[in-house]
């Protein structure tokens, strides 16, 4: 079976000279795989070409004349650039040319302008960004909502816990994935309201059986690994996700600047860099590249802006999984089964994307 | 002039082998400070005598026969255990003996009768609890609320920034402390509507010269330091402090790990001790022990429950300088000034207190 995926190959910090070592090292290792390079011909020829992969036959090029940059508004992104790569990549999705996009763009472009192309499926009112987080089990937490939605009701909360609850199956085996829901304190009492009554939807849907809600989570099991997917509203989601890179580069810089104090702590971190790639693996594994836009009609993922090569083929292969273990019908069923659409009109082109 | 500092000294994981030897560095570093060390009198007057302090004419031994422990529910910290050394030791500011009190214990019952004791400011509609994070400048953040209100508006949002003000004004020495905004994004359109209604009450104070309002800052500013004070409701302020508390344990545990690999990272790490010392020292700073309980008719300090005897005198050390400073009075002007009291009724006893 051949997945096809679109690439966004202009987007991202260093655009066609990290995407495309990425695709040409992805479609050598996943004999499965054909991918489609968006963005300026002649720049992805040239990359091509300067590594030898001009003429592979699962890597084909797709002109688009515009590029979405990071600093883009919503409103350039959406309504001028109707030629970006992002756009064409995603359309790529839309028309059935491909099974699922991949875009190291700026994330809060690529729900806009993913929602617009694609639309939200049935059955779900707004779309979410599920990414994933190194725990202490060795595992991956998978965290949603991180931002598209930052005002939420309990029927969104629930809509996102279905939503990860299906693609931790269909990524990680796991026929019952636990859901957790991210609060201050572990007992019934605590919370917002918000919260207090989503927990109530997810226990109706625990005690039949549909979903494994373990219960109210905290901060801190986001790390302990306490369940397979934390659930939160975009801003608590946003914020923490971004305290969390915070202070991770705030430990990275510390750790440089202590082992170059002097001549012997440079010393111990030259005799130990082993150990200090090991936790830099660790802490930050490229593995867990790629954050999945939930609940649109057709898949969508966002590698850092930042990734290196190695880096976005993992994007590309989590894109590539989704699409083979067919995520979107999962999705499909079991938002039809769990959620019957609510009567609530959806604002397409909402501002409330915020990463 | 005598400062009198009551001292819940049952709190904390570690009790009176923490709190009296933190006690007695405390009274022989500050001349001016005068300790009341409420709890079980035989075991306290056992441990001054441990360390030859049971004569020292600044410490006096006030007995309490119950002790809130850790587990124990808001309403047994309450109304059960009257004669908790938690409580007593608040009474001591209630009545004037102490200017100021501290404790390491459970944050939840610490706020709850701090409250019941206490009392709310006039001006004030809900304490907060205010903490200290390091940052990237080698200065404090403080941030508030950390968990007593999970549900805000924005008149609490902007009481919170004011207080916080007044706090940092007073105990960094800061004229105008920056304030601010914890969001999704920095400009003015992202957030939700409480947020976005809390920044035009902020502006306006900021336009006529009373607030140092900096606008709104994202989840990594709390690290780089961009403005002294991060103003947020109690559950992202919750979530954010516990999530980053658990990526700084799982990073503590692979560096641990990874360092003890092998006899070359362990050498390496024996090498450069000095510099994983530096590390911790940097990101878990002794010194930033001491959160506040704010908008209380009296000041109430919180020490980590895990605290040892040097981090405990730094909890101390901040309520003493609160009291020489006098930040309650700094406080109730500040508030009448910007805040006249709202009509919304308080709930004195509400279990909203969360950490």
């Amino acid at each position: 079976m051949t997945i096809k995926i679109s690439i966004d190959c202009m987007g991202g910090d260093h655009g066609p000279s990290v995407t495309i070592p990425a695709a040409i090292s992805f479609v050598k290792h996943e004999p499965e795989a054909e991918l489609i390079l968006v963005g300026l011909e002649d720049v992805i020829r040239a990359e091509l070409k300067k590594h030898k992969a001009d003429t592979h036959p699962r890597l084909s090029v797709l002109h688009a004349s515009e590029q979405v940059t990071m600093d883009d508004p919503l409103e350039v992104a959406l309504r001028r650039k109707k030629d970006s790569s992002m756009r064409v990549a995603i359309e790529q999705v839309k028309s059935g040319a491909a099974q699922a996009s991949v875009s190291a763009g700026n994330t809060a472009a690529l729900m806009a302008v993913s929602r617009y192309v694609l639309k939200t499926m049935s059955g779900v009112d707004r779309p979410a960004i599920c990414s994933i987080l190194p725990n202490q089990k060795n595992g991956p937490t998978y965290m949603l909502d991180l931002g598209a939605n930052v005002d939420c009701e309990p029927h969104h909360l629930h809509q996102f816990a279905i939503m990860g609850s299906v693609l931790v199956s269909a990524m990680e085996g796991i026929e019952r994935p636990t859901i957790g829901l991210l609060n201050v304190g572990t007992e019934d009492i605590k919370g917002n309201e918000v919260v207090k009554l989503t927990s109530k939807l997810l226990q109706a849907d625990h005690e039949r059986g549909a979903l494994n809600f373990y219960g109210n989570v905290e901060g801190n099991d986001i790390f302990k690994g306490t369940t397979d997917i934390v659930v939160c509203d975009g801003f608590v989601g946003n914020v923490t996700l971004k305290a969390i890179e915070g202070l991770a580069r705030f430990m990275k810089d510390v750790l440089t600047s202590e082992f170059k104090r002097n001549p012997i702590t440079m010393l111990g971190a030259l005799i130990a860099r082993g150990a200090l790639k090991a936790i830099g693996n660790r802490l930050n594994p490229s593995r867990y590249n790629g954050a999945s836009l939930l609940g649109l009609r057709g898949l969508v993922f966002k590698s850092h802006g930042s990734a290196d090569a190695y880096s976005f083929e993992w994007a590309l292969r989590r894109a590539f999984d989704a699409a083979k273990n067919d995520v979107q019908a999962h999705l499909a069923s079991m938002i039809a089964e769990l959620m019957p659409r609510t009567p609530v009109p959806d604002e397409p082109t909402s501002t409330s994307s915020t990463i």
